[in-house]
């Protein structure tokens, strides 16, 4: 059945056992018979915050389809960053050839560190163009593992240590209570003019205390895909910053995302109905 | 000397053997003792095109420390346009936070092809970032010999195929009577919505031609470090074309680049002290 069917006969809900790819808000109370979910998305912060989803005994399963595209995204802006091409936009707003402008304050990434916060699959592809760029990698993990992608690994204690000594970070976090905050006035105080690169979710970053660090050169630079609050509102600080970019929140998005996605569900549906182990089951304690 | 004792004391030009980093114009013709130009330049076009400097006997040598910037540059430009961060940017300024129109026609590269035309030490390396992006690579050089980081190589006679399969094409030519107009209307007639970057030599692209091939989807979008003419005058089509993004020739700019090319210099003239070859020596006739 159809969103518009159940909207159509409030009986139906009731009954619904599967659920693809969301159950609207208001219907979750309602859901008596909700056994699995299977989201569309990879975050599910805003899911288990719809009151009734987050005690519902119903199973909820992700999907892990945008590695790729995120991957290509967050060294999109960092690239755009460290080779000033915010700046040669700007420049070609105005139609105007300024090589030296253009060219001043660049940065270079050989033998200098990538931390990456967040060092699943999107995070060690992120390193693996990091290395192939020249670059040393440090990981940060909640169990703080050697990983073959990363010359060092530590974990989410020892972030501040990390970030002292990276050129460019990466966050690549979901929405936790362990999360949230993640980089605060602390962290920001240890950076050295690093470029600070978000596509996790905007809680991770004290967003006040990043446009202060911005001004004064502890973060060189800033791309975001995600912030605190989201969407970005109109007149924010960050929107007219010169060393911002603000990509408004699609790194995941990629042609031939809802196919993939939905490759994912039908592929489960295959294991649920042979009563298997589902893939990409959401732990609600942990939030991911 | 430096270039001003030159000018104080016209003598001095005479008695000039080695010279570092340029020699002006207007000296060539005088600098009758000169044996050994060391250019901090890779591209030698303009100098060559000095009156004088073509048929003068002296070494002329150049400096490779660019393919790590230049690698940089080229996935910026490309990430960007893929990406939609160039829409991005144009949301930011605005102020708005639009996720529909940002998302909108963006590009996947794994399992696309990567075309890279010139593949010395610049395109081997970009190379290699396309294939950690899960890319396949086919390179386009003098002798189409096959080489560890291609899946494929060409002759200059089979561009126009190559050109025809890839999403993403790099040109790092040299300006010489081969490589001017490489990229004219029969090559861009055979793109498939490629995205065009250029950080070689502006002459490899037939200017207006290209302009027609954004303008009807041919070429989905070009990034160009340089370009033909170059400057870019004012009011140029190509400033204000929402699928280009120009960078005022500095891919190959990055900081410590007079260190480093100061340092090929010394190393040189070491070589030059014990009559050995010289690094970098320039091929006349093929102009770089």
């Amino acid at each position: 059945v159809e969103e518009k069917d159940i909207r159509a006969d409030s009986s139906l809900i009731g009954r619904i056992e599967i659920c693809y790819p969301q159950l609207p808000k208001e219907l979750w109370k309602k859901a008596t018979s909700l056994r699995w979910l299977q989201s569309n998305w990879t975050g599910v912060d805003a899911l288990l915050a719809i009151p009734g989803a987050q005690a519902h005994p119903a199973v909820i399963t992700n999907v892990h389809v945008q590695p790729q595209s995120m991957t290509e995204h967050m060294w999109g802006m960092a690239l755009s960053l460290t080779r000033n091409l915010h700046v040669s936009s700007r420049l070609q707003a105005q139609g105007v050839w300024d090589n030296k402008t253009a060219s001043t304050g660049l940065s270079s990434l050989a033998d200098r560190w990538l931390c990456i916060a967040g060092f699943g699959a999107i995070g060690s592809r992120c390193a693996a163009v990091g290395r192939v760029l020249g670059m040393r990698v440090i990981g940060i993990s909640r169990g703080g593992r050697p990983h073959p992608l990363a010359d060092e690994m530590v974990g989410p204690e020892r972030r501040a240590e990390a970030f002292a000594r990276a050129r460019v970070i990466m966050l690549l976090l979901p929405d936790t209570s362990e999360t949230r905050g993640f980089v605060g006035t602390r962290e920001l105080d240890a950076m050295n003019g690093a470029f600070l690169l978000n596509a996790g979710r905007g809680t991770a970053i004290d967003t006040s205390a990043l446009v202060s660090a911005l001004t004064d050169g502890r973060v060189r630079g800033a791309g975001l895909d995600v912030t605190d609050p989201e969407p970005l509102p109109a007149g924010h600080p960050l929107w007219s910053m010169p060393n911002v970019l603000i990509s408004p929140h699609y790194a995941g998005v990629h042609p031939g995302y809802d196919e993939e996605a939905f490759e994912v569900f039908i592929a489960n549906l295959e294991r649920w109905m042979k009563g298997q182990t589902l893939q990409g089951v959401v732990d609600r304690a942990l939030g991911y």
